[in-house]
């Protein structure tokens, strides 16, 4: 670790977990800002593919990966010469990737984590599932909207990064900003991780609008509620109102809305068209996290006693086979309210 | 005035004042609600030809007016029959509008202003120019992603009325609210019509961006910091930070970003293109908002003491000639910042 002068960041020694794209793209970015950057797979496949192709055909394709990062597929040896650890690792596999790394971590040692989720039977966030199986670390999250196709091509992209404390926070301020990606900070790691976990599900609600054919009009409604939804439930939960317009928040879920990338609307097109719940993720081919987060956030809605009525229509639409149209209906007219709860007239 | 059973709302008077797009949409979605519905403009030419066809085609082609809505130039008459107002004139002639019927209008008579702006040497909003023009009125506002065209289609659309008095905005929600335009009800008049007047400056920058060639990320950067901006000069002001969370605030933002239907977006497209703020106004053929607003918004900022870097950038650019991609690369490099103001670690 150096302080290079003319940037006055500190040079890192940055292990990336996982060499999906969003893996990838980080790793780009972090070697771009002269970092010693390596990126691990436990798949003896995809390292060897990587070590031979520089290139992840399948998940970034046309993206040269420089020689200067270093992929290897040796846990210990990764984790052990990493003053930063970048957990990137599909959703499904944050645990088990969490319970392998444990017995190397280093008290004190950094991970940040980059993928979304909740976890369905614990309701846990994919943090507290790394702070449940590795105590010793100290765990961070950076989220945002931020496309890993168009970071990993040098689009300008914000992000924040959330950890319990400021140091942390700003030591990986530094680490991950350049001038094509602008980082911020904040205390609020849970609230950065419930926008994140559950922007999938409005991501679903807004894709079934556009398959009902209807307008731009009806996707900012269900983005604008929806957001209002999440807020309402994080806020029972004990985050930040303010976390939830912000990037990790609102932005995160305006870029997966309006994107043809998201898995989430393009299922959400489908079963907007006709589609039962099965045949749009058959069709889809990848697994769609809107459908198992729709579930937890309705437990979620449940336990802390909050109303979220896009997620019950969403979870009625998936597991009860209403007709989505029906479900827009009830939306529109259910009881006539104030927009702003506790907001009333002096 | 009654009361229709099967609704339990009120059929009223409502007179539409302005025959642009938003009017007519609005009058269109008032006559399905069962309403007695007028529309007034102060172009003969433009009552003569609505009472003659039927249908604005420059406005909003392609859609029929049915005959129960009367078409109307006798100001005095359509005002003194009117329960309720909807001023629907374009932001430049709120003002005179307002001056023109201010001698017929009657004691406590409901005023809901559509439009969107700030006036560029007053500062003021236009609720606030009605209020001042015709202080025996109660004013309220209507505002929220709601393109005309989708409304005047049917298209699940929702919306916020802003009123002094909860009476006025309960009373106005039964009278606009049906089952494909869902209305909420706020006291934050304020808020609502600063987030309606200053979302064209943000339209115009997310256009450069999309002009320059930048990425989801980038624009779903600045509808979200953009917002920020527009959250703190609006709670400096004395707004409700949340309104801005809302369907008048996040809502609208998105829908004016995303929309190719927006004078301000395009406009912002050709100037990221290289075109300077007079050729691209000149090929919109347009008044594009966002460049007067633009203005406006820096003067609040410096009244109100409040940074907005990227309304500030947008004046660079449109008013000192700042290359669009330099702007952006200072917005990337600012100060590292937390995210929300306020909200420091324990």
């Amino acid at each position: 670790m150096r302080l290079c002068a003319d940037w006055s960041i500190i040079m890192a020694n940055v292990s990336v977990l996982g060499a999906g794209s969003w893996g990838l793209g980080l790793a780009l970015l972090l070697n771009n800002n002269g970092h010693n950057v390596t990126v691990w797979s436990v798949l003896k496949d995809e390292v060897d593919m990587l070590q031979t192709e520089r290139e992840h055909k399948r998940c970034l394709p046309g993206v040269k990966i420089p020689d200067s990062i270093t992929i290897s597929g040796d846990t210990e040896n990764v984790i052990n010469s990493a003053d930063v650890l970048v957990l990137a690792v599909a959703s499904p596999y944050t645990r088990s990737t969490a319970k392998l790394i444990a017995p190397f971590v280093k008290e004190g040692q950094i991970i940040v984590n980059v993928a979304k989720g909740v976890e369905e039977h614990t309701l846990l966030t994919l943090c507290q599932i790394v702070e449940e199986e590795i105590p010793c670390a100290k765990v961070a999250v950076l989220s945002g909207p931020s496309h890993a196709e168009e970071v990993s091509r040098g689009i300008p992209t914000t992000c924040v990064i959330g950890a319990h404390e400021k140091a942390t926070a700003e030591y990986l301020q530094n680490i991950f900003m350049s001038d094509v990606f602008r980082v911020y900070t904040s205390p609020d790691m849970l609230g950065i991780c419930i926008g994140g976990a559950l922007k999938n599900v409005i991501a679903l609600a807004a894709g079934i609008a556009d398959g009902l054919g209807y307008g731009d009009n009806t996707k900012a409604a269900l983005i604008t509620r929806g957001n209002a939804e999440i807020t309402r439930l994080g806020v029972a939960m004990g985050a930040n109102p303010h976390t939830f317009a912000g990037l990790s928040g609102i932005g995160d879920l305006i870029v997966t809305c309006a994107s043809m990338h998201s898995r989430n609307r393009r299922a959400g097109i489908l079963i907007g068209k006709g589609y039962t719940k099965d045949e749009a993720m058959k069709e889809v081919q990848m697994v769609v996290e809107g459908v198992f987060s729709a579930k937890a956030a309705l437990e979620l809605s449940k336990k802390y006693n909050i109303e979220m009525p896009i997620v019950e229509q969403v979870n009625k639409v998936l597991f009860e086979d209403k007709p989505a149209a029906e479900a827009v209906k009830e939306l529109m007219l259910r009881d006539k309210k104030i927009e702003i709860d506790n907001s009333e007239w002096k």
